[in-house]
């Protein structure tokens, strides 16, 4: 790289998080016939959300608040929180980086799960940082005792838990994630990516303490509000911490269409606990076809299956029978997460045509 | 604030680029009728843009391509270019971010016209780097020659040039910039904000040389275009600088129906064609007003026009009665620009309502 990059720029490696399912079809030369890899919600958005972006439309060449005013005042009212605990940003892959960029000077430490969320740890090599990882436990669930040694022994700015967790769909309950915050290393903040957090049971989730400042809790449209390509994310967090989001945010970053389509999905909430109980649904289905061909899956609280393959070398060649039948589903590449095909809940439709895809690549392992 | 934080964000402190409108309304406790002080475009995105996000709004639960494959694909066939030679980021804003954060380390140099685009020096404080001004001349334009000195004394990283030029409009033809480019030191890199490039002639646009290694171009679809709430700004640069972005840049940033809609606009070159137009027209208008009053105005080749009232005083206060009549408009805060009324051109109507109350603020004047 030239010298006239940045020094963390001029040393760092190419890497990308995540090859999108757009990118393999043009390498492919074919479209998917299903597209169940992304955790996107098979259940579209809100018919109130298209209302209210049809309705907007016209106004698309107005920019956006940058304040997010009416979107926070929402969000505000149904967390009970203050608006000033808000931040919104491009999804939560935005927040992540804003995170990074105010706590992680270059050098510094982060410690997350081995196998955890690829676009954090993007950014925090985008920004110069140092990763520490610490492996799932045996039950493929984030280790929080080991997470808070590791981070007290890097002395570690960022912790970062998702939980619901991705990709293995784990939950831990309130009281590991209290005694994680309790154990907290002084200076190091928990990142609580809770993008699933809709599809665990309400009263299971840590309770909103907006003015605790060991932690960022982080959330999403993307998910049970279907909303993730209009890309609109928020954090829960301090007034500190939301003030000082405030003096490097990208202000004019989440546009005015996404945030309209935002606030109109918090107003169907019965829509998105109709599409928590439909995955609920296809979770079990797919907890079905795997049990019925001797597979185990991991219980999951979120929109998406992981299948336990048992080993990565199947897991990789059922991914790769599935792809070459226009399935598209992901194959984590962290060994030992590497033998698990993790399928995101689609529609009964969708379901039903994965089904035969599945069996048949699962048969051909024998015979490959 | 916290030692919790990066050295740079503990010492930054609050800026913010613009307050948007929305929250200049929450303040007045009532709505403008006439907005005009953000240069978006009076008329609109084009039928087919609508079309086209009537149509794919349904998909907006699924992620976007986050290589923005067919946008680069049709902009590099418009533009001659190749598709490694673009980067699509979250409006120019996003990609000025992700340029200063790629350049330029904590205490290095900037150079920029003083008075020029307030979210450009947002970024370049927010990554702890340094900003250095040059005055505009006494015809309200750009000193390629002083900016280029300036840029050699601070061994600057980066040298911004909006052109044509926001808050002034005036404008650079192709001699001026080639020459200042054949002067730029050595590890400078010309940052050249071409936001508003379709108002200007396009044999007067400096001809593009993607593989040139001196600057980065920026253009947007939130101008002529009418997409501003949508947040598509794209970079035009050497083949190296789009692959070291790549490696930093938010992979997930600009959404599925941004992307699609931009897409769209390119296939409408005919009404960004009449846009353009109607917005010369609009600025003859702005420019008779003006001028029946005695008034100046700035040669603009943008979607606004800066009336110049002689002092800051007179300025601010006909901008202050334009607000208790309701209308939105700029003036810039750094003097000698705070002398001057940036009016963004509305349609026919606007300008129509426009014109009485622009009369009366400046009749105020006197009695004031």
């Amino acid at each position: 790289m030239s010298g006239r990059f940045t020094k963390v720029l001029a040393d760092l490696a190419p890497m990308t998080p995540f090859v999108g399912p757009e990118t393999l079809e043009r390498r492919r030369g074919r479209p998917y016939k299903l597209r169940l890899g992304a955790n996107e919600s098979a259940f579209g958005p809100s018919p109130k959300v298209l209302a209210a972006l049809e309705a907007a439309a016209g106004s698309a060449s107005w920019y956006c608040d940058p304040e997010h005013f009416d979107l926070r005042s929402k969000l505000a009212a149904q967390l009970h929180v203050a608006v000033e605990n808000l931040v919104i940003g491009e999804g939560i892959d935005g927040l992540l980086g804003l995170i990074v960029r105010a706590f992680v000077d270059p050098g510094a430490w982060v410690v997350t799960s081995a196998g955890a969320y690829p676009t954090f740890n993007y950014h925090v090599l985008g920004y110069g940082a140092c990763l520490d990882f610490v492996p799932y436990t045996a039950a493929w669930e984030n280790d929080p005792e080991a997470l808070v040694e590791r981070a007290r022994a890097r002395r570690a700015k960022l912790l970062y838990l998702a939980n619901p967790d991705n990709p293995t769909g784990t939950f831990l309950g309130p009281a590991p994630v209290e005694a994680l915050l309790d154990r907290l290393p002084e200076n190091c903040l928990l990142v609580l990516d809770e993008a699933y957090a809709e599809f665990a049971p309400p009263e299971e989730i840590l309770p909103i303490d907006a003015g605790d400042p060991r932690l960022i809790r982080l959330r999403t449209f993307s998910k049970a509000h279907g909303l993730a390509g209009l890309r609109v994310g928020y954090a829960i967090a301090s007034r500190q911490i939301v003030a000082a989001f405030d003096r490097i945010r990208l202000h004019f970053g989440v546009g005015r269409l996404s945030q309209i389509a935002a606030a109109a999905a918090l107003d169907d909430p019965d829509f998105a606990a109709g599409v928590v109980r439909q995955v609920a649904e296809g979770r079990r289905d797919y907890e079905v076809l795997a049990n019925d061909l001797g597979l185990s899956t991991i219980p999951s609280l979120t929109n998406f299956v992981a299948i336990d393959l048992a080993s990565a070398q199947a897991a990789e060649r059922v991914a790769a029978l599935l792809d070459e039948n226009d399935v598209f589903v992901r194959r984590p590449g962290v060994p030992p997460l590497d033998r698990l095909v993790r399928v995101t809940v689609g529609t009964p439709t969708d379901r039903t045509a994965l089904a035969p895809a599945f069996r048949a690549a699962f048969a051909a392992l024998d015979g490959g």
